[in-house]
């Protein structure tokens, strides 16, 4: 590759979010990264949400592949292409962007010096907490619950600390064929804190056509109603559902948290 | 008010997010609920950001009049008037769609036949993650330091139970003239638990002319590098510094925790 790149000056490597999945949620920005480019990193799905032109090209791979994706995107962009490594929702969180900053910090130096531009979206949680109301609309946070990426006991360590600090729960990854009880654990887990009136959303798809909003109580969620293309909220003490006739009901967290409460 | 509505369909009201600030990092569906909409509420500086047409009329109020911004807002729509709350970043994190929410949760029946569009938008820890690399590529949380609408005594157990948790930490609210020494005090209690090293990023107005990323270790981190625009991102343990040659450092979180790590 160094080889090929004598002379040459490195592309620009642009990681953008497409948002969650509605163009109209893909920030103009993204949209101008994409025009910007000419080759396509990414998981098929993400990237056949973007209109190409017949000279820009499609290198997909598989999902699981993110470390491999972030190098060949790296070595066509050290080698003068403009590159565009593509994520759903914001590629910052628990997605492409750290994948390439980790094959920059292990690569070559040349892969230092590629104009690295990280374009950041709307993430799955604010779109899901949109469509339902305002439930982060006091401190939260966001845990992957796979454990591909970390041991198991250091997430059940994660949950019990975060519910006990109150905050608001975003579980990102939370469940796949290959880990179908991390779920149920999870909510096992938070159901020894968090009281069992607490709402919990199930925001599949949200902005898609597919989309479909569940709120039900702690001490009845069923993981079972969760699929990969799900983030599950879970609300903390003060989270509130207010009734509306004929309307979905709206869930969301105050933003004050009087003394008493504490 | 139920007078001047009698036979009057209600409006629409959207809550929008402009993103962190430039036009590019606002979703076209942000933008549509402003060709929408006829009358906007929101913090000066937010709806500035907008273009609006003459028969556009915005409603200024003060930043920190947030729930009797909601109520006007909710009573335009209530009389059917297609109506904009105007927030910065996404309105869901710390911003309008909670003051909605708690209005319409006090207030007349008839604001929950008012149609509610939250429209998610950019919010600033994902920007500043982006201009910097990928901090928030692992687990995370957002707190606001501002104790203003909780005590001091959350935000203190909070912050050590997100730091035993091993959480990357977005600070928002970090500082300001009334509230002048929180973000020293928190720095000091992260100290005892975060090793020194850690990367802390003071990110202000990230994507705006006037966007200034500062990185500096923990051990170092000094609470006036802050003011009331920017956003404090502290690392966890496992967040790294990639020096380049000519170029700002990138600062990443890993995806994966290895079991030897914890």
């Amino acid at each position: 590759m160094t080889g090929a790149m004598q002379g040459r000056l490195p592309g620009t490597l642009y990681v953008i979010g497409t948002g969650p999945g509605s163009p109209d949620q893909m920030t103009p920005e993204a949209a101008k990264a994409v025009e910007a480019s000419t080759e396509f990193f990414g998981y098929f799905p993400y990237i056949d949400r973007l209109s190409l032109r017949p000279d820009q090209v499609k290198v997909a791979s598989d999902n699981r592949e993110e470390l491999n994706r972030a190098q060949a995107a790296l070595q066509r962009a050290a080698a003068g292409v403009n590159v565009c490594v593509v994520s759903g929702g914001d590629p910052g969180v628990f997605a492409m962007a750290a994948a390439v900053c980790e094959a920059i910090d292990a690569g070559p130096p040349e892969w230092r010096c590629i104009d690295l531009v990280v374009v950041p979206g709307v993430t799955a949680m604010l779109a899901v907490a949109a469509r339902i109301g305002a439930p982060l609309g006091h401190d939260f946070c966001a845990i992957s619950l796979s454990d591909n990426l970390k041991p198991w006991s250091v997430i059940e360590n994660r949950l019990r600390l975060v519910a006990e600090a109150g905050l608001v729960i975003a579980l990102y990854n939370p469940i796949s064929k290959a880990r179908p009880w991390q779920l149920g654990t999870a909510f096992e887990i938070l159901r020894a804190v968090v009281p069992a009136e607490t709402p919990v959303i199930f925001g599949r798809a949200a902005g898609r056509p597919d989309e479909r909003m569940l709120v039900m109580p702690l001490g009845e969620a069923d993981a079972a109603r969760a699929d990969m293309a799900t983030c599950v909220i879970i609300g903390s003490p003060q989270t509130r559902v207010i009734a509306r006739e004929g309307r979905p009901d709206l869930v969301y967290t105050p933003r004050f948290l009087p003394a008493e409460a504490t």
